[in-house]
């Protein structure tokens, strides 16, 4: 590495790129100020760059060799070890296990992690009389803090445990305490019951998917890959990275899956900004190259516009520049969540996928069929995004958050994420009463999971079907979703038919958020032209201003928007008695907390069973720069549904296109012949479903 | 050429692209349909699509010499010729004037510019008795329609007036009609009270200042660089664009330095995609190219992605492909309005424009002092737009108008655009007593213009003032705005002087519509939680929700939003009784033809003279991506303004840097001494403005 410095290429830039940003920081003195700032305050931000400061000033004496480096991380670390020993619990502590230097101990393992780095950077530089100092003034109290005085979260598992086993271990490993790595990877009382490799066992499932979903994953991933590399250099012999049939692996692989045009699925609580680039999958990546040489990765890392300062950045960093890498493969699949890989799933679905250095072509739909995803989780059982163009069409409002802005609530969840953005009503599924899924108790959320019982993909369809009845009691929800190919047409189609079935009378709400501009719709609207009201007391109504209510007069229901340069069109069979309401973010939120953001929402006052059965056109070109627009209007001429027995057919039929039959047999997968007949004719097939045009 | 397009580079590239097009289209048979659809509708866009296809055709068979192109063309022509001769007018003639082919005659004689130019390509080839019919029973009579048929038009100096000209003197110049050239070039009674040298006249500015708008300026200029073009090769001795001290290349000048990041400024009747890629600019920059030989066209040009097949396309191709480009620059600068260049201005004041590359760095504060702008004008008197970071942060709403999308009013502009986006609440500037400037009465405004009394402009400020009296009766208004950098900050920053005098009372309303999201306000929000109601009933009050009130308890009063990754603060001097309003768009929209924007408004329910003092912060940092929030807080300390004599002083004092005065003279350039006297200090200066660290 210290050669690749001075040589051209992208490792030496990332160098010099780092040596400008520590060099000016060398003519700043160090500022080590007492605590006193919560999230985005001055103190929390000056801690973090400090933390980063030691970690990068090491890496840099690594490479340069240069004395001034491994002073300035010195002088850091005797800063903080005469600061820290005396610390009180921060001032400003919340609802979490508050920290010392940071509101949370969270951050605190963060700082241990990196800053436990930059000690091993600089460790052979140091005095034997500094060593003493900073050990017993910083890292011995921090880590002991962050272990036997904080109980709960260490043995906890939960990304909170992960970042303290990981930075207890690693710091273990560089003061050389192997009784601090022994519980870091067993728990305090090594017994596995809590620990990093009970972390590894329930916190992922088989495919690697996070029990919080990709925002939290991402971010769990840091610590995970931190310390697993750290255990890999200093005791190979664990075969860390290979434990549960490759777990981490497949882990950092998934996060790259869960995203759209570099942006993570924002289901659950996430920050909607938050992509591929970021710092803990960029350590991912590059370390998974460095394990599996994948050209794939290459890709990813070329994304990431990243390069890391370590042995497998400059690996990661030469293949790229010697044009090694190779197109990522973005699949349908059905990543299962729970230790079992059976709570559940997250379904994705994808058309168009090669071209995703061409995003406006590819498609996602992402079918949220998982569990509750603990005290993160939305209220949004078989809930569903879709992406188009670049853009997410039929969006999730994610989490309600600025992130470490202090005018809002000091960075923290807003009230409204717990009031509006968790809440069912806040997605793409269905509300029963005006109620959210579990009563919104995520202690009985947590307890329950649909069951996927349905995912197929092949060339000219992926299709999923999943089902619960513990949402709501004594209601059935079946959900099933297909990504369509349609002959002579660019863009698929996706068909949605949602199952309710119920004994008693239940008002049934059935919401679509979109992002675009309203066009059109088949229904005559009645706006609330000079008044609004909330159109609902509680679990996320409250904060829906009822803009607009329509009688549908017509068999199929459309509304059509308009999203960047293309058009949009959810054609809903009508039933009868169902009215179409449109909302707008925005009451009972006295400090605009929250987005405008715009749904429709299909209401059935008073029904038992219902099947909600949708088709979603993608259409046309809006170019008022040229001053062309094509295609505007919907072209779906029709729109059955009929249940045979247990074989659903759902029959569309495009202008321009011939009908076609969409079959599928949602439960009970077999290699049996199925036979079904519609329209007078009769059709057969193997398998769960049957794609075809009508006969 | 017909050598080019044999050789690599981006001519032959173009013409590959054309070929690949057009060849795709010969596999398809001619359709000419009965005229039938408004405008994006089925019958209008492949009379569109027709006419390019006449023009293109034309252009490959001039390039290639394959007799397919030319007889395609023909073949166009002759179907056309058929039909249009017994055309009655269009069935969906709307308030325009119609056309035969199309809705209004504006289309129609789009359609004869490009047809006559393929025409011209392909004359040689066809027989004579193609040659007769095609005359007789097409470009004739619609030559005829559009002028001796339509004097209205034809004689109207505006830019229909403009397309029908070039029209028919282009086809004068082909079916070697002088009558027509002069008829198109000095009016139907070739007085020169009407016709093209009357409009270059009369419809810019001595600065090239079209008085519709930039979004009108680029449409109008096609017409004039068709037609001066071909003037120019047919009639050199015209010197056509030297007319008027090079007018015309003025006109496309300034048309670029109307944009900032690519897209055009949306004052008046605009649509906010339209940018410097526009075809009409592409022909502009071109042409102009072709007679200047500026490089810091190719600029310009390359930034457009587009290569024209003609002499002066393949000269800007090679130039490009030469790496001659050199960056555009954009001025800090005032354009003039009016012919005499004295009927207001547009004033365009710029910061960090050499990185205009990088639009996140460059700032454009945009002063409409201009006239009323015709039918296309807004009532929005010294009304301002603020870009940086690449984003309108300051906006203006344009037009409410989709067009050619059919479903929205026939792609024509909407209601809501003369009942909102033309009304002043809709833009940053004052509305008196709930009213629209002039009344909303467009003769009214065509009647009156603000004057300009200051600009300037130097390495630290640049600053404009201008003054109107006839907006309102008995209220005098001056707008005083400045762009200044500050020592020690990257980002410079706005202040803001609204002067507003009366003998009698009125209600003041200063709105300001932003683009982000609100952060957090100095004052204690009313907000309505449960309940909204309309902020008034017309001149575009009806159309604005009321979600929040405010009284000010403190001297300065604060707004910070957030726009993309960096925050905004307007401070305002807070005034006895002023309150603060917030408001979202959306009343009385009941086919939600309005998008949802955001402003805030100070209020003063009863006042006679008034000073509104602002200075907007462009500050800090939001990076959820890597999760860190810098400087989210306005660092002003304090805001003072006051007026001895003609001196008016504005003081400000941000935090870590000196305490500033800004002296301005508004009224009265001489370069006499101007002495005035501030917290106990005399200062002195020469010219119109100080900017000075106070003493």
């Amino acid at each position: 590495m210290q050669k690749a410095v001075k040589q051209d290429g992208s490792f030496q830039q990332a160098y010099q790129a780092l040596k400008i940003q520590v060099d000016a920081q060398l003519e700043r003195a160090v500022n080590i100020p007492v605590p006193k700032d919560a999230g985005g305050g001055f103190t929390h931000e000056q801690h973090k760059r400090n933390y980063r400061a030691m970690h990068d000033a090491g890496i840099l004496f690594q490479l340069s060799g240069q004395d001034k480096y491994a002073e300035r991380a010195i002088e850091l670390m005797l800063g903080y070890a005469e600061m820290y020993k005396d610390l009180p619990l921060h001032p400003k502590q919340k609802e979490q296990a508050p920290g010392r230097l940071f509101w949370q101990s969270l951050n605190e393992a963060v700082f241990l992690v990196y800053s436990i780095q930059g000690y091993d950077f600089v460790h052979d530089f140091a005095t034997k009389e500094q060593r003493e100092t900073i050990e017993q003034g910083l890292f011995r109290p921090m880590a002991s803090f962050l272990s036997s005085e904080s109980p709960q979260t260490f043995d906890k598992i939960h990304n909170h445990g992960t970042w303290a086993t990981a930075a207890v271990g690693m710091t273990g490993l560089v003061l050389d305490e192997s009784e601090w790595v022994e519980q870091a990877l067993y728990g305090l009382d090594k017994s596995g019951t809590g620990g990093f490799m009970r972390q590894l066992d329930e916190l992922f499932s088989p495919q690697g998917y996070y029990t919080e979903g990709p925002y939290y994953q991402r971010y769990a991933l840091m610590p995970f890959v931190f310390f697993a590399k750290a255990v890999e250099v200093n005791q190979p012999e664990r075969k860390i990275f290979e434990y549960r049939d490759n777990i981490l692996l497949k882990a950092i692989d998934t996060t790259i899956q869960l995203s759209y045009n570099r942006l993570f699925f924002p289901i659950n609580d996430a920050i909607k900004d938050k992509g591929i680039d970021t710092v803990e999958l960029v350590y991912g990546v590059t370390i998974a190259y460095g394990l599996t040489n994948n050209p794939q990765l290459l890709d990813v890392a070329e994304q990431q516009q990243q390069v890391l300062l370590t042995g497998d950045g400059l690996k990661v960093a030469q293949a790229i520049d010697a044009g090694e890498a190779q197109p990522y493969h973005f699949a349908s699949k059905e990543f299962g969540d729970g230790q079992d890989g059976k709570q559940g799933a997250l379904v994705v679905m994808r058309a168009n996928q090669d071209s995703q250095t061409n995003p406006e072509k590819h498609q996602a739909l992402v079918f949220k069929a998982t569990s509750q995803g603990m005290g993160h989780g939305h209220f949004d059982k078989l809930n569903w995004i879709f992406y188009d163009n670049g853009h997410e069409v039929v969006s999730d409002y994610g989490a309600a958050r600025f992130l470490n802005v202090e005018a809002k609530y000091g960075g923290h969840y807003l009230r409204e994420n717990n009031t509006y953005a968790k809440q069912t009503i806040a997605h793409n599924t269905l509300v029963v009463d005006q109620r959210s899924h579990f009563k919104g108790n995520t202690k009985r959320g947590n307890k329950y999971a649909p069951t996927v019982t349905l995912f197929a993909s092949d060339d000219d369809v992926s299709l999923s079907s999943a089902f619960i009845d513990t949402a709501y009691k004594g209601v059935e929800m079946r959900r099933t979703q297909a990504l369509v190919k349609v002959a002579n047409r660019e863009l698929p189609i996706v068909i949605d038919v949602f199952n309710v079935n119920s004994d008693k009378y239940h008002q049934y709400d059935l919401p679509l958020h979109f992002n675009g501009h309203l066009m059109d719709t088949s229904a005559t609207l009645k706006t609330n032209n000079t008044s609004l009201a909330p159109l609902g007391k509680k679990d996320g109504y409250q904060h829906l201003w009822l803009t607009s209510e329509a009688s549908l007069e017509q068999p199929l229901s459309k509304v059509t928007w308009l999203n960047d340069d293309r058009f949009y069109t959810m054609t809903t069979k009508a039933t009868e008695d169902m009215t179409l309401l449109f909302t707008r973010t925005g009451a009972n939120d006295p400090d605009f907390n929250l987005r405008e953001d715009k749904a429709f929402i299909y209401r059935l006052e008073k029904a038992k069973n219902v099947d909600f059965v949708s088709l979603l056109e993608l259409h046309g070109e809006y170019n008022p720069s040229k001053e062309y627009t094509l295609d505007a209007h919907s072209q779906l001429e029709s729109l059955d549904y009929s249940v045979e027995d247990d074989v659903h057919v759902v029959r569309f039929k495009l202008a321009g296109s011939d009908a076609m039959l969409l079959a599928f047999v949602p439960e009970g997968k077999s290699d049996q012949q199925v036979k079904f007949s519609f329209n007078g004719q009769s059709y057969k097939f193997k398998g769960q479903y049957l794609l075809t045009t009508e006969q």
